[in-house]
């Protein structure tokens, strides 16, 4: 799900992908349907192709690497053996699900991916039925699958369709998998959960379900008993369905008994099978032939290894992760550009570094993103203040809540989208008690290649109505610092949004702790104003960039208009916003949000309550009300029309 | 957290609970330290005490009655045990939290519980020192502990201090207890989490934890067993921390043995102890002084009854969950007023059940609240068509996107505060698809004496700005039966928000499948005009019931105001709102939800976007920017100037 560094469409539609370059029994396979003609003996060679491909293209039109490499065998068995797509897959997170993509008739597409106009970079049922379901944000597959498994047994000729959720380990610890694992056995179903155990999220994978999957795999003794009983009985034929479970679950009890361990999902009335070695495509074939037809809800651990088949990435799958471009052969990756500016992120970790060095109650939040955060950098200094819960939101704001009620001030960083996932708890949890809780919204806005489920454009919105909750979203990186050390003594919720990728100013100075300033709650500024000119621009973050070029864009056409960085949706600053609609008759709003009901609707509402004597003509610039798919983030903002041509093209013809 | 039928303040603030009435123990307790001071023998005495207590005064002034019942004796060993308020009780939904209202000085208050300016039927924060953590929304405690517990561990000189998490057996089957528990053992911490069974949620308690926890309690053979070998121990004085320990996961061991069971808490990393009997005080005073002082996180379990003491709530807990007023000795309770009106929630669940007759693919979810939301009744009608998938908000919304996905077309229906859970669900999960959901959102806008953290005022906010999504609310039941008509039919997701409580019309019509006049999408209606009226009024859902009382009210004044019923948020009616744009230079909008970014925002909004040649004023009424407390709906409606004479009044000032 983290960033991966951009690249321009003009990179990427090169020559990769044309089918000439395409290895010879991949070239055959225009769909699941080819795969499944070909003998079983054949899908190694299936799998290295695959693995081939991945690296050549992946290394000039970047996307998510290691766990796509370490989940080629499941994807290659689970369309060899299920009838897909009248059976369903359901991905989990579906930046694994590449291999599906390149077998599923998307082939020559791959080159594309991620960008305008292309294919998605997570599996889409806008794009493909193969596509089952939306996989941007994790652990919703099981739930998902239980809907879909228990449809088919209500519709008459379905029952016999199956459905397979393939869901990772990390996946698995949100709460969301959990209410659907402990759904599962309630209705019935024949959901088939296949658990792709690669013992790490992005960043390391926490929490006690983690440690104590590892534990069922890595229990050598126990599996070498396992093994023995379990070929014993299968000698004696006792092979059918009741027969294999009732194996399977006096393995259980076996392993319970000399690892002092317990099998949670059985004690969820879910049958536990595993674990088997994933990336051995014929063994997790016969042993998908083996359980496919049972009746209930199933679930098979598989142990694979991110990055699979690419040394480096095999040794450094968080790096790997998305690691940009690369050398398909060394591997080599290259260095940063020397004029680079610093990213959001990296001011923001820095930032905090500084604020808690200074301050031993302020602590650091992050849901599995330490890395993508950067909160990484709070963690290395300050490990026994710093926490990573996991792929779990929710829990990531109460225990924040709970931390601030006892005293503390939390640092929250989680990327706008994933936060959606955390609404209540900043309602219920932090917000009606009014708790210091500072929300550092990344990947706020629109966020280019990773698309759809990605984009950050409602956190305005949702976070607007909630009382006492204050919202800021800086323009630039000492404006970020600013709002931080405010953040810092401000004792109420606070939230702070910001894009992903570098900050204006080339190179960003990072101040130190006493150079920076704290910005007032609900104070905005103004950025440029010109005799004589007609219109303001008002912009909330880092959108107004767009909105300074603008400027420049008009003052060449001859045109004034004026620049306000308002700062602060919440609250909105009153004694600005009277004095520029006293000064202006026309204003626009800017915003890198979704137009219905954020910071233009803010405006609109505030003139509303505020201006009875004159006509104001507002012109809202915002996010359209659509689903704005994958793309550059300067595409994207041009289609959206809040790109700065957009901008001056509406003040000109405001006038 | 469901409704109780409501009282009047009037009949609230009579003679119960003076002190005169209260019974001579509790009468000298006027805080736990009061409490600390008797000797254990005594405790039953104060639990029989504050039982006729609150038998005596929720009798006249309604509450959460059977939790309140089952939980007075581990309240009462909490308080006893524990240093409160230096160490502290976390609450997991606070209906159960009435007793330790009682013992931490509320006793001369409580009277006035659930009314306006009166005292909060959950635990808060705001109102004592005791109450640590706000307690609305089920499964929050554990986190909200841990956080506690981990901040004083981070804290100089409160490394001692005590954190306990009391939740119910329904509260830790939501995924946000899984996520907390999932992160109790990540970091140093002493948390004590009492798990309170007492199989039930409000509703009859579903999924597989809840199965396995009682699996777990009923096992008379294991626990006879157990407890011989824990006498055995403790006769060899081996009780120390660390002792204790091993006797308590060597048990588990032998219950694995025996029953085939598993102990989940345990594979996370939890010392598991009991389950012992929660109703017998002193033993519950034992093992809390047995294992407070314990190391790391720990769960006890413990078994309570729902209602103990008051035979009829014992028989049947799910109707005396909130039993309103009753009779004291006999139990008996008011039957229905003759001249009731239709409940919102039974026009609902009456007319899904006529809809599902004539569609096999409509399916019904509730989260734990089939006979709030009166989804009960299609649980009967179709039982093998309608999910009750226990407090699972998030899982029952993804849950009904995979149906959805499958061919089905799902009812959701879910509290408004609690749907909150549920927002990336909705989005992710089921609006980025265009799947055919149909949110029927209960409880909408204020609830009256729930209080700050049940009223539904987000909604319309959170989601508006939802791409693809459709949003209505009705004003009559006619309407809402027509909405859900027109929803059936509908290939995308549409929400239908309705508020607790009465119908308006008395007795409401509930019309046959044939006679249900189905609404189109975005349109609105007049209601009524007058000649040369100057302001138009246009509301949204059932509080245009009160603009229709303020026109009377403003037509006695001899002041003419129209009355518009726009039905649709999103999409807004374009034609009527150009017809009254044009016709009207003064414009009220009324809702009950948050003014910020809802109905009103969305016609100033509107009139930005659209009206360029004339200035409109326009006066949006709606729920201020502030956290609102209990109190009956009429009297909230009043504070929050959308009642008949706030809406009469603005209109005349607006003239």
């Amino acid at each position: 799900m983290e960033e991966i560094p951009s690249t321009t469409v003009a990179d990427t539609k090169e020559e990769v992908g044309t089918h000439s370059s395409v290895p010879p029994l991949l070239s055959r396979i225009y769909s699941p349907e080819d795969l499944r003609r070909l003998p079983v003996g054949a899908l190694p060679v299936v799998c290295r192709e695959l693995r081939d491909y991945l690296i050549k293209s992946l290394s000039r039109n970047p996307g998510h690497f290691a766990s796509s490499m370490g989940a080629v065998e499941i994807i290659v068995a689970l369309h060899y053996v299920f009838n897909t797509p009248v059976d369903r897959i359901v991905f989990d997170v579906g930046h694994q699900a590449y291999a599906h993509k390149l077998l599923t008739g998307r082939l020559k597409d791959f080159n594309t991916q991620r960008t305008l106009g292309g294919i998605s970079g997570f599996p889409s049922p806008m794009e493909s039925p193969y596509d089952t379901f939306v996989a941007g944000h994790a652990s919703n597959s099981i739930s998902a699958a239980l809907g879909m498994a228990i449809a088919d047994k209500l519709t008459p000729g379905s029952e016999k369709r199956k459905t397979v959720a393939l869901i990772g380990d990390a996946s698995i610890s949100g709460g969301l998998a959990f209410e659907g694992l402990n759904n599962a056995a309630n209705n019935p179903n024949d959901l088939l959960i296949i658990l792709n155990d690669n013992e790490m999220s992005i960043d390391d994978n926490v929490g006690a379900l983690h440690r104590y999957l590892s534990r069922l795999h890595t229990s050598v003794g126990y599996n070498r008993l396992r093994k023995k009983i379990y070929d014993a009985f299968r000698n004696r034929g006792y092979i059918g369905d009741h027969g294999k479970g009732r194996i399977m679950r006096f393995n259980n009890s076996v392993k319970a008994l000399i690892n002092n361990q317990q099998n949670i999902f059985e004690g969820l009335n879910i049958r536990y099978f595993g674990p088997i070695d994933g990336n051995d495509v014929e063994a997790v074939v016969k042993v998908l032939n083996e359980i496919k037809d049972m009746e209930g809800p199933r679930i098979l651990h598989v142990h694979t290894v991110k990055g699979k088949g690419f040394a480096k990435a095999e040794e450094d799958p968080t790096t790997w992760h998305a690691p940009g471009k690369f050398d398909p052969h060394s591997g080599e990756r290259p260095g940063k550009s020397p004029d680079c500016a610093m990213l959001w992120q990296e001011v923001f970790g820095q930032t905090l570094v500084m604020l808690a060095r200074d301050n031993d109650d302020i602590v650091g939040i992050t849901a599995a993103m330490p890395s993508g955060t950067s909160l990484g950098l709070m963690m290395k200094a300050f490990p026994k203040r710093t926490f990573d819960v996991g792929i779990s939101e929710g829990h990531a704001v109460t225990f924040a809540g709970g931390l601030a009620a006892a005293g503390k001030h939390p640092f929250v960083a989680i990327y706008s989208s994933f936060l959606q996932r955390a609404y209540d708890n900043i309602i219920h949890d932090v917000s009606i008690q009014g708790l210091p809780v500072t929300f550092c919204i990344d990947r706020a806005g629109l966020v280019g290649e990773d698309g759809v489920t990605h984009h950050g454009l409602f956190d305005l919105v949702y976070l607007r109505c909630i009382p006492g909750m204050a919202v800021a979203a800086p323009m630039d990186s000492p404006s970020l610092q600013g709002l931080m050390l405010t953040a810092s003594s401000h004792d109420g919720p606070l939230a702070i949004r910001y894009p992903r990728g570098k900050t204006p100013k080339m190179p960003a100075p990072v101040y130190e702790i006493d150079e920076i300033k704290a910005l007032e709650i609900g104070k905005g500024r103004i950025i440029s104003q010109q005799a004589d000119s007609q219109t303001a621009i008002l912009t909330i973050g880092e959108i107004g960039n767009e909105a300074m070029k603008a400027i420049e864009i008009l003052k060449n056409g001859g045109i004034k208009a004026d620049h306000y960085d308002m700062i602060w949706l919440k609250p909105l600053d009153d004694t600005l916003l009277k004095e520029i609609t006293e000064r202006y008759n026309c204003i626009v709003t800017v915003e890198d949000g979704a137009r219905q009901g954020g910071f233009g609707s803010a405006v609109a509402q505030w003139i509303a309550d505020n201006v009875a004597d004159k006509q104001i003509k507002l012109k809202i610039l915002g996010i359209p009300d659509a689903w704005i798919a994958q793309g550059s983030v300067a595409e994207l903002r041009e289609l959206a029309g809040i790109d700065a041509q957009s901008i001056a093209l509406e003040v000109k013809n405001m006038r």
